[in-house]
């Protein structure tokens, strides 16, 4: 299918090459055309790979990938246009890097807000961008988190992410659910810490 | 040893009657000394079980366990008495039940500063009681986090955690790491009410 990336950062790299070894065709979207980061990848893209304005990528797709970083992600939504993400599934995978912020209103949740004909999945914002795209890597299976208003577009977003190769995803509930996500960044970033490396995520035994 | 518990809840009865199994001597600590639920606990207890007033049971025991409701917390220290706290390990359990204290500072923090002279090691905040004093009910293994200043203290807390039936402990750092597991609370919630069950911990996979 045809997606839009928006963000030209390690996550959109990471979600947009994979988006394209999978198959599918990838436009990767940013403030300004002449992005820099956005030109390195095109170069490594091949055929199925394009780049453009926020604008140009969320018109492209058909599906939406949000990776900007979580303070801007309201901003680059709003430069890709309302009417460019309607009734599109917007896969929000971002964090806002200020712990002040849980517990409040999730990003996840001020974007379906400000936007209220997309249909915002959180998901993948819980482990490293390694992670979100090779799961397998880990040596035992780990959890996934899923939430969003639309079983439909979540029940889409699993299917990618099986293709991700993610075997253990748990549908949390309603776009609400990103603060329970969201609010684990603390937990992640003292494991990263603690761990010194990226590639670890949780498994919820039950 | 001889040990406090501070809380009369379901936590505190978890705690110390799983203490008293150890062959642990255990004073109950509440508000006020004719504590109803602490006397229901001295009838289960046997000879090993006490019950007495929050500083009497800080004054009994040579480690203490904060198992009273975060948002009293520091009251009931208070009550116990800083003299009570003196060099003493306070393992602290305890979560304060409001979203919006995640990101500031800690409850296990703000116990510290509060009495500088008590060792306080956070843990077992991240687990329902039952897991807590039984954690190999679980059908894998699952992680523990350990927050505080006290190398030695840790160490110590850590011996009666491994009697508990703990394998996976993950010493995250000082005390101010206590916000990363304080703030899992949503995501915790999010899983209880997803799963319709509080029998599930997390493991970290790395």
């Amino acid at each position: 299918m045809k997606i839009g990336v928006l963000g030209t950062g390690m996550v959109g790299h990471a979600i947009a090459s994979k988006l394209v070894a999978l198959g599918h065709h990838v436009m990767m979207g940013s403030r300004t055309v002449d992005n820099v980061n956005a030109a390195t990848w095109l170069g490594t893209a091949g055929a199925r790979g394009a780049v453009g304005t926020f604008a140009d990528a969320a018109a492209f797709g058909e599906l939406l990938f949000n990776c900007t970083q979580g303070a801007s992600s309201l901003a680059a939504l709003r430069a890709a246009g309302a009417v460019n993400l309607d009734g599109k599934i917007v896969v929000d995978v971002a964090n806002v890097l200020s712990p002040e912020n849980t517990g409040s209103e999730s990003l996840g949740e001020q974007l379906q807000k400000a936007f209220p004909r997309a249909r915002v999945v959180k998901t993948l914002n819980t482990v490293n961008c390694e992670v979100m795209v090779n799961p397998s890597q880990l040596p035992d299976s780990h959890t996934l988190f899923i939430s969003g208003n639309d079983g439909a577009a979540k029940a889409k977003v699993r299917e990618l992410l099986e293709a991700f190769g993610w075997t253990d995803m748990l549908d949390l509930g309603d776009i609400a659910t990103a603060r329970a996500t969201e609010g684990y960044l603390p937990l992640w970033s003292s494991l990263w810490w603690r761990l010194g490396t990226l590639a670890f995520n949780i498994k919820v035994v039950r």
